[in-house]
């Protein structure tokens, strides 16, 4: 029988193809890799963990192994719109919904909010597997600058005006690509653009939690209200694998539709693991647990950075995360991440070239470097051999250049 | 700002609203529930999980908690695969993919197949939850009687021949909600009908390790190859809570769309419980589990058709499991049993009503029961009340005739 599938499955994935080139890379284990965005292992409070799951088994065994809310856990989503007032936004338990990751969050708000066709905004570059997930459900995709400030408020006024987007996604910490953030300049006039249309800003924080320098910034969701949606994820802080992340909405008919969505597609996230999080963070200082994360993360971004200045060549540019996970490298004009990255995993060294982050940009000179996961000496072997690679690639092009 | 939604969560929802009224009538602590469909709390190995988590987090804890393969844990497939290969199904591990309970599987085979108007067939009556599922997905829903042998084969022929559907959803073992089986003939045929189609079976086996009486059938997939899914859960033998199901898909191509789909909706499913169970299949006898599950439901299933044989007047009629967690009750013609349900949870007790189970039938006389999560003492004393409003309800309808 040959198989009939629905439309959806057979548009160009651009970004799934390049998915897959990386993490063929990656799968070798002669391959130094930045291409990937692994939480470091030193980031999971295993024994910590123990001690919860143990006593949630022990004293709550049948509860966390029955089916429960659609909407999870409730001492868990306390603790999290807890943390949310403690930065200033007015959040409350009811108005938390647990999702499989904050992966999931973002379908179910595409999947509530999109018809075939419907415009959204995403930034330029975007997250990756954001962009493919959208694909799905066949939008209008619009892309707005990034520049140093965060998204360009004046291209986002024109294009919110001209298009009516459903929705602008964005990640305004230690955006995944670039590692920027956004300046409060920008987020307060972000708001003002928001706040007068009837888009919907749906504001990704992954990485927030990781600050390493510069001062906290303060969250659009605070300035946005109701027209602002909140992602948020434990992968970053404290396991990625058990896939829970949430969606905070204080608009009660649209928390209504995502909780609609959610029960049909999954009924619940595991409920087990949301109590582990629950007794993990009533028992453990977690803070002091982000507090190790974030300060071997500053010292892994800058050692990275100093390799950097040391090993590649003039012309080579790099952003300065105050946080995150990925700082994001732009080659001098005239060159292409592609071949970067094809020539530099023959030597052994994996890197995320940019063409995949971006809607329609093709063959363009930026990549993502991810610096988590890697020890000290691998990251000072792989940025020479990088730095090698695109001195190599500059004298080919000078040579041809005298040729012509 | 009014929030433009997708037209998806705009449609009615029927089995959405009559599920809410179903859940707010459970909620309360006074109502004895037929209603619901949840594992007794006893199936649940509560200290044979609490020894296989802690083995795991002492053991692979960084790996448990860290980020991994879409498609699962590699050992908890192979225990999957190794229990079809004991039923005389072929099946082997990279033809297994984990996802988040057997509800997000029909997610993503709905999500890779459908296009919006797309025909499908389902039982009549079918799992309320698939239909709601699917209509997110617009197809043209038909529906094939459900005989006591099963689907009724002439019905499925031609629907198939006059309408080419993308595949058929049914539940062969201890069907949710009518607990029917179909028999070894019906399967055959069955397996004749499809096998000469280009209509994709989805053999949806929740219950099929919970059979209590007579003998076991053989799987379809078994019997049709590459042109069925399999889905199956860990839900009615270990753990709901955890929401893990898995789909066995053994055409490379459909899997891998299946795979493709899954990652970019969240990646995988819950790691650290996926090596938990893994463990606790690894270190325990879960067939052993299983029968103390199977002796208890046996006991449960025939004390509630003792009490109906006891407590309902002549002429209500219902189905007599071999197995699972459903009976399914016709009341005499002329009743309703959304009628029989908005009285009988007046005086405490909570049933089914069978319409939200049908895609077009309304007001019907049929009703579902709920028979593993309740106390003997319950079940007698809910029964029981059942018997008396049934009756009352005869009588007025008696009444009314002779008053015409």
């Amino acid at each position: 029988m040959a198989i009939r599938f629905a439309d959806r499955m057979l548009r160009e994935d651009f970004q799934g193809e390049f998915m897959k080139l990386i993490m063929e890379a990656v799968a070798s284990d002669d391959i130094i890799s930045f291409a990937g965005g692994l939480p470091n292992p030193l980031s999971f409070p295993v024994e910590d963990i123990r001690r919860a799951t143990d006593k949630v088994l022990a004293e709550h065994g049948v509860q966390a192994l029955q089916y429960s809310a659609v909407e999870g856990y409730k001492p868990l989503r306390e603790f999290i719109a807890g943390r949310y007032r403690a930065q200033g936004i007015e959040a409350s338990a009811d108005q938390i919904l647990i999702t499989t990751g904050s992966q999931q969050a973002l379908d179910i708000i595409a999947a509530v909010m999109l018809n075939e066709g419907d415009a959204i905004i995403l930034e330029k570059p975007s997250y990756l597997a954001a962009l493919q997930l959208f694909h799905f459900y066949g939008p209008k995709v619009l892309s707005v600058d990034l520049t140093e400030e965060g998204a360009d408020c004046e291209q986002l006024a024109q294009l919110i005006e001209e298009h009516h987007p459903k929705f602008f996604y964005a990640i305004p910490n230690f955006q995944n690509p670039t590692g920027l953030t956004y300046s409060e300049k920008v987020r307060h006039k972000l708001a003002g653009l928001i706040n007068a249309s009837n888009t919907l800003f749906v504001e990704d924080n992954p990485y927030g939690d990781l600050r390493f320098s510069g001062s906290p910034k303060t969250p659009c969701k605070k300035l946005m209200g109701d027209q602002c949606v909140l992602l948020g994820t434990f992968s970053k802080t404290v396991s990625p694998g058990m896939r829970l992340g949430w969606i905070c909405c204080s608009d009660p008919q649209l928390y209504q539709k995502l909780l609609d969505y959610k029960q049909v597609v999954d009924l619940h996230s595991n409920f087990f693991c949301q109590m582990v999080l629950a007794q993990y963070f009533a028992d453990y200082r977690v803070e002091d647990h982000i507090a190790r994360i974030t300060q071997l993360y500053s010292h892994q971004a800058n050692f990275m950075m100093d390799c950097m200045k040391k090993y590649f060549p003039a012309g080579v540019e790099y952003t300065r995360p105050e946080g995150g996970m990925f700082l994001w490298v732009t080659l001098p004009e005239g060159m292409r991440a592609v071949e970067l990255s094809r020539r530099a995993v023959k030597r052994g060294v994996a890197v995320a070239a940019g063409d995949p982050f971006y809607e329609e940009e093709r063959g363009v000179r930026t990549f993502r470097m991810n610096y988590t996961n890697c020890a000290d000496e691998d990251i000072r072997k792989g940025i020479r051999m990088l730095g090698e690679v695109i001195s190599q690639m500059q004298a080919e092009s000078a040579a041809s250049k005298t040729e012509a």
